[in-house]
């Protein structure tokens, strides 16, 4: 089958890869289209070590198990549910987990792949492909709601119109947080308004957030977002930057900053909003590619401002 | 009267300095005795730009208001209580705040000094001097609990044997929470044992816990604490080290750590875990100074392991 495949820091793609064989509670899902991320990016450049088939951002047709024939969108983390962090109650931290098209598990760029059958759900009707395929990073963006335990301030502030932001933007206001989206190309965003977020090009001076998001991905960001965080207020971090960080974390101690670390989250509430319209992710799109041209959606991906670039396997 | 000031970076014993006035809501205090604390020391060398009479841990006698001829400790943090941050219930962060020998108020390291009368608090009788000197540190311990909403969690790693770090221990252990203690100095440190507290020399390798506390003060404290924070768990930040920090920050991301920033707390959980004998404060007195001879005190307080230095007034 064909398969879009990271080996030797290389993308490329492989027409004679070999269909998966579903089996130990895997089943097979033949994917609709997938999103490029930026951690495939990422990997492409080295982090995590991955060699394999990319690609963990997907809807597709699940082939067997409890929900073969419908449509799906699925959790990328391969937990063991039988350690003391599962069974705690954190199987997306399994410390022997494997995650789909990122570590030990070839991922949704191809024809096929594997996946717990546990880790499905299913999509709603009303929900097309291309919605669903922003499942996976839409539920990140829910995690942090999930991570506030339902107090959601009265004001926030994100820093950062990519990807994760705009959809991070769009979560807070559907849960009535009155939104400023900071950015580089608002020129682009229109459409954000719709979704009672407000554009602001520069940070006001001398004003503070109870929430801040840094969703920027670069390393000016977090200091920038620790000055405008309130005392007591909260610093969500959604974007990693390889390396360290030059950081003078005094006002972390002095203001009480909570910081959150939030990474993947549960696919529901994702779904939910979806279903209910209350997120937009027609203007993120920024390409469409066939399989066959993967490299080169992988090339357009890398271009700053490129949107989200999908791949329409079948 | 005698005052110890600092000036021009150099603490000196000053035997002129002017009786304050009250009036304003503030009210005169006669010092009894009161504590070095690092801060004490850093503003020494130049942090905040603070010039004045320095001091904030004490336990003194009102000399008027409602508490008059009373025993009393008080809050540090001169507030407005009329901005946004003050009626928002956070007084302690009170952006027109001055701060109790540390930021334009002169501190308790004289004969009398000034405070706001609604910051003080009346000491049980039980509770000595000795004691209720520790009153203030410990309240920024306590703050810790009171920022985890309750929710201390069954086991906690406190990184530092400071004084901070043995008062966090006992908090914690106070709580019902198993905590390991780690430092450099444990040979000292046999009478915490009555406290539940189990005193480690070097990490465990691979073992990791729901609450990290960093209170070791020192640049390679943070990361190491990030390596040791469970997924989802809490790395607390008690003290801040002057200048930037170089921090890798993906763990924070990929484990969805909480960092969370702690300063002052309220007085009235320290003082009734001092009343209850919950927290042993003796042990941890590394020196007793006349007021008269408040420059060897602070000698003395600039040495590693000194303990608490206490300087008695009257």
């Amino acid at each position: 089958m064909l398969a879009l495949v990271l080996d030797n820091s290389l993308v490329r793609l492989q027409r004679d890869r070999e269909r998966p064989l579903s089996g130990d509670g895997l089943v097979r899902v033949r994917t609709r289209i997938a999103g490029i991320c930026n951690t495939d990016l990422e990997l492409a450049r080295g982090y995590m070590g991955f060699e394999g088939v990319l690609g963990h951002e997907f809807v597709g047709e699940a082939l067997d198990g409890h929900l073969a024939g419908a449509r799906v969108v699925g959790g990328i983390n391969f937990s063991c549910h039988d350690c003391a962090t599962c069974r705690g109650g954190n199987p997306r931290h399994c410390p022997r987990r494997t995650v789909l098209g990122i570590q030990g598990a070839d991922g949704a760029f191809a024809e096929e792949f594997l996946i717990p059958g546990r880790n499905l759900s299913l999509v709603p009707d009303s929900v097309s492909d291309a919605q669903a395929v922003f499942t996976e990073p839409l539920a990140a963006a829910c995690q942090l709601v999930e991570q506030l335990a339902g107090e959601v301030p009265p004001t926030a502030l994100v820093m950062g119109d990519g990807k994760l932001g705009l959809l991070l933007a769009q979560v807070l206001a559907a849960h009535a947080c009155r939104v400023e989206l900071v950015g580089r190309h608002l020129d682009k965003l229109g459409w954000l308004g719709d979704s009672g977020v407000c554009l602001v090009e520069e940070l006001p001076q001398g004003k503070t957030w109870p929430l801040v998001v840094e969703a920027t991905g670069s390393r000016e960001g977090l200091e920038a977002a620790l000055q405008v965080t309130s005392p007591r207020g909260t610093l969500a971090l959604k974007t990693t930057v390889e390396g360290s960080h030059e950081l003078n974390l005094a006002p972390v101690v002095i203001n009480e900053i909570r910081i959150l670390g939030s990474r993947c989250g549960a696919f529901e509430p994702a779904l939910e909003l979806l279903e209910r319209g209350q997120v937009q992710t027609e203007p993120m799109i920024g390409g469409r590619y066939g399989l066959d041209d993967g490299e080169k959606a992988f090339e357009r991906a890398a271009c700053r401002g490129a949107g989200k670039i999908l791949i329409e396997v079948g």
